[in-house]
């Protein structure tokens, strides 16, 4: 039974961004199959095929364990083979921890993740084999593949379990088309302040501590006025953290609330 | 109680590479610390630092769940307090689902690992705070840490579970020090074949098809035998497979277990 009861045009259209299919072979658990479904909507990718699941289909445990991933459980298609499964596939990865031996391409979850970027950029339909939780693919499954990805881990203890090679996999085709900037400064709904409120609240600290002599002696007060501006210009402050400092120094001085 | 069975220096060298420390802060199920060791040592990393589990420590849930990443288990510290379990930590990010709305850097994975790797060669000892399950870390714990560590992920579902959250910074960090070939082909125990080997068997492969007209007409053949050689040359054999080509070849001419 290559059973469906959605249409090809509704598949490809599931996947957004031309999104991979995930395949798993003869998976055990229920729950582990629910477990993968969460950890694909994570990454955005919506379309499951389960071959010859053990526990059938559909699946109370897969239901709770898919914690709200509901898209992909819903869509769940149903295979008698992994030839079947794959058919309408243009390119596929196998996923297995360890090279079997084979002649074979090798490619990291981040370099399959730029291949399946440009593979759906060219409009083709691409899919991920998983094999069952123990054994992983059979090596007749392995050689449907266009090439074996295999995700880096510590050599010394490498087992994953199936719903986190999942994740991993389709995290790393997340990443490679997010586009959040890899550090900013959050600012909430502040406004970073402009240079010439810096400078004012560096003139102000600096006249209150010639005030207290602690910027004697005048030989070393132009370095130290240098180490101070660095050190507050650190801060990358808001127009409202700028007030905030102000107002620090007033209060050390015994003047808060009175004028700045 | 800022209880320890290690010695300061034993936590130090425990970190391969400078390993970052986990720090879980009140963390409720013992599965879910277990399944945050295994996720650990998958990538890695092995210093586990507990503020005030729910369910107590030592845990069986959590040995269970660690799948025999026991080296991270029995090395678990205690503490009272966020504060006592960063104590002696120089750069700390907090891992949060969504920006609080604070004026603080926002961090991906891939960039704490990249920052983490650079503290870890300065001598510096870093750490990544996670919050309890549900609700995550709260505000006080935030305003500790030098950043906020964010993974980006579908928005419309970005619910991870604690050993998912572990695994995607962890295996960014990972990755950060790996380096594996983003693409290779396996070949196994075979040899690629030399270019003398593979003209060889397009010399005798083009032989065959003039003996069989499959070459005609004449103007057409540098063409064809162009084509036929890049498509042959796309499989880069081992030299066992270019005697492969060479058998299937006297096979087909009806001629195999005779002279090649």
């Amino acid at each position: 039974m290559a059973g469906t009861d959605r249409t090809q045009e509704s598949i490809t259209e599931a996947g957004p961004g031309g999104a991979p299919a995930v395949i798993l072979v003869d998976p055990q658990l229920g729950q582990n199959i629910g477990m993968v479904a969460r950890a694909m909507l994570n990454c955005g990718l919506t379309e499951l095929r389960l071959v010859r699941p053990r526990d059938g289909w559909p699946n109370e445990r897969a239901d709770t364990a898919a914690s709200g991933a509901l898209e992909v459980i819903e869509g769940v298609r149903l295979f008698d083979t992994t030839e079947a499964a794959i058919a309408d596939l243009q390119w596929v990865y196998a996923t297995t921890a360890r090279p079997r031996g084979m002649v074979k391409p090798v490619v990291t979850p981040a370099q399959a993740a730029v291949e399946l970027r440009e593979a759906a950029a060219a409009g083709r339909k691409a899919g991920l084999l998983f094999g069952p939780e123990r054994s992983g693919l059979v090596n007749d499954d392995i050689v449907l593949a266009d090439a074996v990805l295999s995700v880096p881990l510590n050599p010394a203890f490498s087992s994953l379990n199936l719903a986190q090679a999942v994740l991993l996999v389709g995290h790393a085709w997340f990443m490679a088309a997010d586009d959040t900037a890899p550090r900013k400064l959050e600012l909430g709904a502040g406004q970073p302040a402009s240079k010439a409120e810096l400078v004012n609240f560096f003139n102000r600290l600096e006249a209150a501590l010639d005030e207290t002599k602690f910027l004697n002696p005048p030989e070393k007060r132009p370095n130290m006025v240098r180490n101070l501006r660095n050190l507050f210009h650190r801060i990358a402050p808001t127009e409202a953290e700028v007030n905030t400092l102000h107002g620090i120094v007033s209060a050390l001085r015994g003047k808060f609330g009175q004028d700045r």
